[in-house]
């Protein structure tokens, strides 16, 4: 069960982070962009560098990445070929993938998104997010390739940006919200996939900056493992993402991603490391975040 | 105004239907595949052909193609790359272009899925299809592209699988569904992009098979121009799709991507042409749908 593979990895590195990896050009110091001509395919290895030196910096205590396929997409087919091979390199780094792709459709194309992340296994994927807008046909698919090929998922179901309140939130006749009934289907569909730790592969996406909906949800979806993006850059606090944990101090994933690529760029390290040491700079913000995060979660 | 090129087209070739073209090995007649090697290269050569030999057979009388991004996206690179060479092809011929990509993210992230596909030109896509579950600013930033360059989209409203009722048809506590909702958003987001016939370029996808919902929309939602899938291999009826035109026999696109590439297989076409003539009984499919679509459109 791949979530228990996760879960091992969180307890032994006592660090339940991920770094989120987008490659955007803005984000590359120039100690690197110096090194690379400005054409695309410049910007795609300059990319592509930057995000193998992050990874070396930090997976002997971060245990996964999150690369946001966008921003890959938008680099055109030379971007596409970086994320895989920023997959690939941080398998070979012993760390976890997880593919933002924010997939789903209807059920036979769902098919072909699971055969091309989840069954190729070029792209080095463990889990993929998708979106469940279309309902179980939508999503099974997807369930099927990771009992097969041993993957994960992460449904949305509760979103970190401002307006996920628009649909996610609306309240139903029953007295549910939207979010609530994903999170249902959600516990549904993972309950063949519950691992030694209680909790299912096919886990859920929830927002850092929701604070009343992660402690509802970690109640109301006791097998499902959260991948929970905001934290930093968007405005997530350590004390509310605590709330996504439960009494064994386990069940999620913090996932920072400006926050750790930027750290070189940031008030409190711009001093001790700046451009020239963006390495360490990021090493150092991870450290400081894990720090941060795992008291909260001891405090609770 | 995009909406009004399409639609000047519709009228023109009075034909509101759109040729799906999803490249999955299977569909190809061995007319084409065996002049390919049997390689990941050689399927998406195959494919190709497949695809421009569909075009060139229908470009006269079919206003646009859309492309399923996930089976160009489970060829890997390479089946990107037939995506790009698919959506040039078919913009030479003079057709439009609407890709099926369901995507959808943050603000930020939608930004740079915009980018991707709405402002890199090599991608020649006049269409994007998009996910409204993370709400207006995961939506926005693809509307702003759309505004820069002259592009349109689809959002998903009621698709046209059979699970999408889990989600979609929720009832809220206002009396609303939760696809209602987001066709009241998708009239917002689409207000200051209407043409001259009163349709906005910010159109929905509304599926073929639930035609109650069909003309609650059409009613509901009088400056959305629909995006009908569904016909044909999944069940949708002419007589069912004509309830999502107006007054004046306008207002949708309908969408059939198996009954036309799979022609050739069909009961009605195999014995006049069968897998050697494959072309010409996509191109006897396509007058078949058109005359019934149109018939059913002008008794309504």
């Amino acid at each position: 069960m791949i979530i228990d593979s996760l879960i091992d990895k969180i307890i032994q590195m006592n660090n339940p982070t991920v770094m989120g990896l987008d490659p955007r050009y803005e984000f590359i110091p120039d100690e690197i962009k110096n090194n690379y001509k400005d054409t695309n395919e410049g910007i795609c290895q300059a990319c592509l560098a930057f995000n193998q030196k992050l990874i070396d910096s930090v997976c002997d205590i971060i245990p996964a990445i999150k690369p946001q396929a966008a921003f890959y997409e938008a680099l055109g087919l030379e971007g596409m070929k970086i994320l895989k091979e920023t997959c690939q390199y941080a398998k070979e780094k012993g760390m976890f993938v997880i593919l933002d792709a924010k997939r789903g459709d209807i059920g036979s194309t769902s098919k072909a998104y699971a055969k091309a992340y989840l069954e190729d296994e070029e792209y080095a994927v463990d889990f993929l997010t998708v979106n469940p807008y279309l309902g179980s046909d939508g999503i099974l698919p997807f369930v099927e390739a990771c009992e097969k090929n041993q993957k994960g998922l992460f449904i949305l179901v509760k979103t970190s940006n401002p307006s996920s309140d628009e649909l996610q939130n609306l309240k139903l006749e029953n007295g549910k919200t939207v979010y609530e009934t994903v999170g249902n289907l959600t516990e549904e569909w993972g309950k063949n996939f519950i691992g030694k730790y209680g909790y299912s592969s096919i886990c859920a996406v929830v927002g850092a900056t929701h604070p009343a909906e992660l402690k509802e949800l970690r109640q109301k979806m006791p097998h499902t493992f959260f991948l929970i993006p905001g934290y930093g850059a968007q405005g997530g606090k350590a004390e509310d993402i605590a709330l996504a944990f439960d009494e064994n101090k386990m069940g999620g994933i913090v996932n920072a991603s400006r926050s750790l690529m930027l750290a070189y760029n940031s008030d409190l390290w711009k001093e001790s490391y700046g451009a020239k040491k963006f390495a360490e700079a990021t090493r150092a913000e991870a450290i400081r975040m894990r720090d941060e995060i795992v008291n909260c979660i001891q405090e609770k």
